[in-house]
């Protein structure tokens, strides 16, 4: 069977639950296939990347699917218009000057689309 | 006019209505093309797959729409997280053990994906 | 670089001031490519192509958008349901018999899916 390659969009900050069981349904529903994920965050549901605002619990679960592989991703525009600097933000995470733009190469290059 | 497959993905018990809407205008709108169309429910939209919980109207869309051929397919994971059985939901769904493995693996096989 | 085709979707009205971003940043980021984006709206979100109803600034910047190559996409089963007629419309957009009827046909085509 050949690799999986699928981005998740998120721009909502109330998707987090709900995108990352997902996440987490699809690592153990494919688990013998090479599987490649991104999460890409843009708009307000960057702000879940932030340390020290109440998200541990979110941050838990991304930290864990981080090492399983799981890319976390977030949009430079939206950090910016929430006045978000690096330093404040999980260690993790990517970040790309523009989300749509990724969300768009990323099709490009055969990634399948997931909008939770 | 090649074969057109479609998978719709609803993960929000209010989003049901313009679904329904969205996959009925697409029947009408390609009625000479063959078309495979699945509407994939997970997290809290399986909840309208249950019978005797108040969706009638949703479900008798449902039911007219799969003697079109529209399949119905209900996420496992989140039929237990509702602590849904069986034999509480409609007749005519499908289930998967995984809605996000079904998405992913539709994709891979063609199938465009709509989310309302 | 090859071209981009990018269709955008929006069936909520509260989406639209995140959509005409997205779309925004994606000029700003895609700015050497041959890019063909398209908006979609069917469902409630044709509501903000009716001019004199209080959209003014959500208009004023789909209208700058269209002059960089945006089209503005209308379904018209939508329009219909919402007693919309073409003369209150903003007159760049485009009208189509069925919003999902094209979001099928397009991404058949090759275009990449992005719903915000």
């Amino acid at each position: 069977m050949s690799d999986y390659k699928v981005i998740f969009h998120i721009d909502e900050m109330s998707k987090w639950q709900v995108l990352l069981g997902n996440v987490s349904n699809l690592l153990n529903g494919i688990a013998d296939t090479k599987l490649h994920v991104i999460v890409l965050a843009n708009s307000e549901a960057v702000k879940s990347y932030e340390t020290n605002q109440g998200f541990d619990a979110v941050i838990h679960t991304m930290e864990s699917l981080n090492k399983e592989g799981v890319k976390f991703v977030a949009c430079n525009n939206a950090l910016m218009a929430y006045k978000m600097v690096k330093d404040d933000l999980i260690h993790f995470e990517d970040i790309v000057p523009a989300g749509i733009v990724e969300l768009v190469k990323k099709q490009s290059e055969g990634y399948i689309y997931i909008k939770p």
